[in-house]
């Protein structure tokens, strides 16, 4: 339909924070347009607008509704896209602003975290064909009664990557980090910029505590099979490419992250009976809380230890919620540590290369650093330890593995 | 459809600047829904909002197009009735915020001045019926195609009127000033607060410099015979009633109004043929520019002088678009004259009242004021004079008439 390649980019609120930073971004889609590039630009709020906002609304009431709330914030994302489409203009250059619904972005009606249920790529199609540059509104929707949605977190992200898959565009993800590093480069200077990771990785890095992309626009990507590049807009870094994992050349271990922003939840002595996990999932679930990580081990005297990692900020309301069911599960107490962290090595060999669990155990006990909890999967290995030791724990395994000499290739770039 | 009575209302910027106005704004609102009332309630943007959204877009280009402009500056009103609704929502009352493509408002596609073709109260009606107090945003509309659009100078009056209209409901406007004077108060300090004027009168008063009203949204009220009361939203006063001419008692003048935002431009001893008048207003016309009077006087040679009245804003541009014109017609010169002003005596007895002309006249001669054009209308004498003369003759003709004393009352309240 489309002759001239498509590409569908996503620029975060800190690419347009400012004026100037707003004209920059336009004279970087101007110059890609002439080089015949048709361009589908998401957009979020400035930086700090969506703050602002929130702000005021909490002002007014500290529990405001869902559906005004949307309402509310959806402003920060249409003002972006008017003053965007403004400069590129001004640069003597075609392109419209679209919000959410005039883009065919549709969604159910879960305000603050709605799904999006179908993209009607018809508008979107006429206006690149017109010679538009396209510019749209992230992280919001509408649903088929006219109502205005958000998508929650990593909202722009997601518009982004189901707009690419809507259109079987790659996705590009402008942000203010140079891409995904083997490691946070806060912790580990020597940290090396990954050129290509699989999506698999890239699931587990962001459910680990990487902020660079959030797990959702990462599954969307995987689904739709969308080529994902995550770059910096404030220079010409080429970033972070993330694709299928039979692209890429394997590796043991492609990264380290530390997550400080977590607890740990455990029930004591649980009698070892089925169902019993399934109850506690669904009253945390019920509650709107996410088990991160669920690890139970089997005692000499047939009871368990159920112990959950969350995020900490659902600490001292997951402990509540489980008091009543641990008296119903028989269990002796309820133990909440808010003082842990979790350490993961990531990568897609971690599982078929022998020896990867060995030697991160063996990297952290040589800084003395204790191990209470491990959990494995495909493509990683994840330890929770003390919060004072995380830093120096995501430095020794960085060092052990070599990763910031760490080289890999995509072996097939079709 | 509805038992109960349905009033339409509009705050202003002012009335909804900060948290604190939208509080009480809310407050009020509660408290008359609890008197039983259905209230539809218009919402401008924050004061200054638009200001600063449309400062923005200037510092990124001189001419912003009027689409993004119109979904930049639309978020304003968004914002308001966001917040409004949550403040409602707080006082444990029902509410529903919807921006004007929600409310049913359609239009057409001129941007920035879009012009209302039809309003589809379903929603409306339904969310009433559903017992919430209906916060609509003004100022804006869709167009078929989904676009946004915004209606323009006096935009959220007219919103409010137009939907008053459509919902054969009365509607009240509060502002920042207490209602329609006999003249400004600034001006003449013994200034009568008006009970009840006509759409007529209060037509002339917009049109001579009152800012209390948008023509516009009077014309509206007129169409769709929507009583229209103007009152303060800082205090209890009650305002002023806008009514049907049928409904009043006839007085002869009910004020006084003084215009310093013009200009004269006079085009000399051009030839009586005919067409002349037509080909000057078309060239204006052409250029947006509006002509608010044009008086032409035949001289003994058969040449006319024709001296149009403009907005001081479009004096230039005037005098530039007319050289031509004047060589075209054979007129000696284009004359722009920057320092007058219009006083006005309005009323609607003016016509049939012998003698209000002459008083008028008499009153500035008294000041030694000349009058240099007259022009007169059933409901209106205007003169132009001099503009350092202007608070002067203002407060003459208010003394002439004794209008600080007006009495008028309501004679027919069905």
């Amino acid at each position: 339909m489309t002759p001239c390649p498509v590409v569908v980019r996503k620029y975060g609120g800190t690419s347009v924070g400012s004026v100037e930073r707003i004209r920059k971004v336009a004279k970087d889609l101007v110059n890609d347009h002439h080089r015949g590039l048709q361009q589908v630009v998401v957009v979020s709020a400035m930086a700090k607008a969506t703050d602002q906002l929130l702000n005021m609304a909490l002002q007014i009431t500290e529990k405001p509704r869902p559906r005004e709330l949307d309402m509310l914030l959806t402003t920060g994302e249409q003002v972006s896209i008017a003053l965007l489409t403004m400069a590129v203009h001004h640069l003597g250059c075609k392109a419209i602003a679209l919000t959410g619904a005039q883009c065919g972005i549709l969604t159910d009606e879960n305000y603050s975290r709605a799904k999006i249920q179908n993209v009607d790529t018809a508008k979107l199609r006429n206006e690149l064909c017109n010679g538009n540059i396209v510019i749209v509104a992230g992280f919001q929707g509408i649903t088929p009664s006219q109502e205005i949605t958000t998508l929650g977190r990593g909202g722009s992200d997601t518009t982004a990557t189901a707009l690419a898959g809507a259109l079987q565009a790659p996705c590009e993800i402008y942000t203010d980090v140079n891409g995904v590093y083997t490691a946070d480069p806060s912790i580990v200077p020597d940290a090396k910029l990954l050129d290509v990771i699989s999506y698999e990785e890239m699931l587990e890095f962001a459910a680990s505590g990487s902020k660079v992309l959030h797990p959702r626009c990462v599954e969307i990507a995987n689904k739709y099979n969308v080529p994902l590049q995550v770059r910096s807009s404030f220079n010409d870094v080429p970033g972070t490419l993330i694709v299928k994992e039979d692209r890429l050349e394997k590796v043991a271990i492609t990264g380290v992250t530390g997550d400080a922003k977590i607890c740990r939840v455990a029930l004591t002595r649980v009698r070892d009976v089925p169902g019993i996990a399934a109850r506690i999932s669904r009253s945390l679930a019920d509650a709107g809380i996410c088990i991160r990580l669920i690890i139970q081990g089997i005692r000499h005297d047939k009871t368990n230890d159920v112990s959950l990692i969350l995020s900490q900020q659902d600490a001292e309301r997951a402990r509540d919620i489980l008091q009543p069911v641990a008296r119903e599960v028989g269990a002796d107490d309820v133990l909440l540590d808010t003082d842990v962290a979790k350490v993961s090595v990531i990568g897609s060999g971690v599982a078929s290369t022998p020896g990867v669990a060995g030697r991160m155990f063996q990297a952290l006990a040589s800084e003395g650093i204790n191990i209470e909890l491990i959990s494995t999967s495909e493509v990683r290995i994840a330890c929770i330890i003390r919060r004072d030791q995380l830093d120096a724990a995501v430095r020794a395994i960085h060092r052990e593995f070599d990763l910031n000499n760490l080289e890999r290739k995509e072996i097939n770039a079709g």
